[in-house]
């Protein structure tokens, strides 16, 4: 233990090797609720050339080690084990380069995704994703969970953002593949294989970011839908209307409103909670002429009945309110006992028949149980907060929501990850070739198995 | 000999395996103009089982397999090496299943690529890819080789309209990935790594698309620009203005047009050719209005210098003759001598620079030579075609193409694709770490060697 320790220090110097005490609470525990686990070390490179040292080392020794980011992810993958080395990409951060007229940069795996997009903005850019840890969830993070977020309907997940890659693998080979063009059919697309993989087959040291135009301010709406197929509509019909415009399209089921409500902050948008508050933005620009050609949209979707209400902001102020709503999830906590959360996603024709099975099995499993849902309709994409009237019920509760997944041919995981919490249902998405498959990848890669180790494929 | 052409015929029967004076002049040479070469057998499967059961018994016996769809790839790699066997897929085709609601198609790998959108077209909706093969090219292959095509700049490459994909592994596993949901971040993406590696990991045999809403009808015009960074800033204009509307942006260069010019059934669009002839379309519906709002944005880049002239389409008819000259590079093998042909990328503020030097360089090593330079502008992607005065000088002028590409930073290949043709110069594009890593997946997923042996990675 000494040993190793001494030569992480030599490696990337003593201040940035913490043991014991020295442990930062950050690095002990991920958003994932899982009770902390203090890592042997926790190693804090400066450069990819330190990154490559301290994976050979740990690969000649058999060490096993954590890759940690932001840790703001909530599959518990970059929490760690007992006995793992914690590799924390931290110190590792900022802008490169960014090119205007490619409209791409290149940032260090640790830079936070706002530092990113306050890059792009400061170069008259947009970088395509963004979700609510913005703040604190690192680039390096994002591409290793294929991070996806509120504008995947529009510019797709971190997968299509993504130009090329540096990544350290599990032997400490550096490979690099920075490419900054928009198409570039020269072999295999090894970066592809990297994103997503959660860390367990190398390490992001740095990224190469396509950035796009900026887009129109949005105009932004509140509207009220007594279904499932009546959002859907909604989302069609603007879809329709305004191709390549459509920025969020966020929905929050009755009872995620009523615990919303419940919070002293936040106002009721609608005398009567509606089965689905859906939070729409167009980028449609300021102004009367836009907001004139929205308001249009909307009055026509509330006479064909698919809209019961509708709020259009009149303000900035006005769209923060809507989005108090969207994110008050956010502090649910404060207000409700422990949840069980999954973060799911099935087929826009399944969607209905999703949630009625579910408050209808929960009900009978547990009567008094509060399923709360909430996410990106037009992903299909639902985040769900399961609160059973008593004791915590996980592995039950768990085993009905994976059930009609399963059985719905959904997702247990739309963008989340696997991590620890996910990987024993992981065959409820993926067949058993592809499961096989993937550990010949795993073996391949990370033959010593030392990378995120017991994470991700299935035990 | 024998021996595995009788195991073939009792995996597909006797009618559908093909030896000697049998075999099709389509199995023997795909369009990389390198001389025919029979394969051993050509095997027609009709479906994944028999496809599974052809590779386990060549995996078997260590015999070489060339995956066959299409047969209109450039560079090589479907097209037969002695002693293989010809595996194509072109029994293996049909629509298998369109999902309207959640805007998914389920198709066989040997369908052409003209099906797909017709079939797509058919449910209201549209296939994202559109390449100049498109009745002959099948999805297995675009997919193989991650297609590009003229509409890379709305809807991307093959990869991002790709959803899920079943494939054959050289030993005969069968994995099935057929996702059809948005997003997915359950395990590793297997189906990124097959797409794009040119059969050389695994067959595909179906695959799960994502599907569009159908753009409105586009306006069309022929525009006259005085150098590329002329043309870059009408992109950037048309881009700002339209923004998700740009279908195409295609560009000519001058001796492009002047080589088309010389053939009969094309007229001269100005009266004298400019540097760069774009044709660009934007999905603006028709009538009065669009054809007005995009007049008046061509009309503000001419007064700004941008254009120099522009014709814009007032029917159908005159969108055809806008599309024949740009396709007419199909013909100029009937006017011209055998070419060099590239497929090069390079970023947009070295554009101007690559033809510099491609035409001074190339003049100064064979006076009289011709750059024939065309392609996808807003891709950063360039087809070259370049006629030397006397005879052939291929390597040479390999050479001279790709040094350049190489100084700048480009890629050999932007949508083509390496096979046979391009392996030598892989190492221009990727780092050697890179190449590394694409040997070590193939030796994890063909540890025999059997599927497209010597194609894509460098001897």
């Amino acid at each position: 233990m000494t040993d190793i320790t001494a030569s992480l220090r030599g490696i990337v110097g003593a201040r940035h090797v913490r043991t014991g005490d020295d442990i930062p609470a950050r690095s002990r525990a991920d958003a994932a609720e899982i009770p902390p686990c203090p890592p042997r070390a926790v190693v804090l490179p400066a450069d990819t050339g330190e990154v490559a040292e301290v994976l050979r080392l740990c690969h000649a020794l058999g060490q096993p080690v954590v890759v940690q980011g932001g840790m703001t992810g909530l599959a518990g993958g970059a929490q760690p084990r007992p006995g793992e080395i914690a590799l924390s990409l931290e110190r590792l951060d900022g802008v490169e380069d960014v090119d205007v007229v490619g409209r791409t940069m290149l940032v260090r795996a640790g830079t936070p995704l706002s530092t990113v997009q306050a890059a792009a903005a400061e170069a008259g850019l947009f970088y395509g994703v963004d979700l609510g840890a913005r703040g604190s969830c690192t680039i390096g993070g994002n591409v290793a969970t294929n991070a996806g977020g509120i504008q995947v309907l529009r510019y797709g997940m971190t997968r299509r953002n993504v130009l090329g890659l540096e990544a350290v693998l599990a032997d400490g080979t550096v490979v690099t593949g920075l490419n900054t063009l928009p198409k570039n059919n020269t072999g295999y697309d090894w970066t592809q294989l990297m994103i997503g993989s959660e860390g367990t087959l190398g390490v992001v040291t740095r990224v190469s970011l396509a950035l796009q135009l900026q887009p129109a301010p949005p105009q932004a709406a509140l509207c009220a839908c007594a279904s499932v197929d009546h959002a859907y509509a909604v989302l069609d019909a603007i879809d329709r209307r305004f191709p390549g415009r459509l920025m969020a399209f966020e929905a929050m089921w009755r009872e995620y409103m009523d615990v919303t409500l419940r919070m002293a902050t936040q106002r009721r948008p609608f005398a009567e909670t509606p089965e689905i508050t859906v939070l729409v933005e167009v980028a449609l620009g300021e102004g009367d002429a836009a907001q004139a050609a929205f308001s249009d949209a909307l009055g026509e979707l509330a006479e064909a009945g698919s809209i019961g209400d509708a709020l259009i902001a009149q303000s900035l102020r006005d769209r923060q309110d809507f989005w108090a709503y969207r994110e008050a999830n956010y502090e649910f906590h404060r207000f409700m006992p422990k949840a069980t959360h999954f973060d799911i996603s099935v087929a826009p024709g399944r969607m209905a028949a999703a949630i009625d099975m579910l408050r209808s099995r929960l009900e009978a499993a547990r009567p008094g149980t509060i399923l709360v849902a909430f996410g990106h309709l037009a992903d299909c994409n639902l985040h769900l907060a399961v609160y059973p009237p008593d004791e915590h019920q996980e592995a039950e509760i768990a085993g009905i929501v994976y059930g009609i997944v399963g059985d719905l041919r959904g997702s247990i995981s739309a963008e989340h990850g696997i991590g620890v919490l996910k990987r024993r249902y992981l065959g409820l998405s993926r067949s058993p070739a592809e499961l096989d498959l993937m550990r010949l990848l795993k073996r391949a890669l990370d033959p010593a198995d030392i990378l995120n180790r017991e994470r991700v494929l299935p035990p």
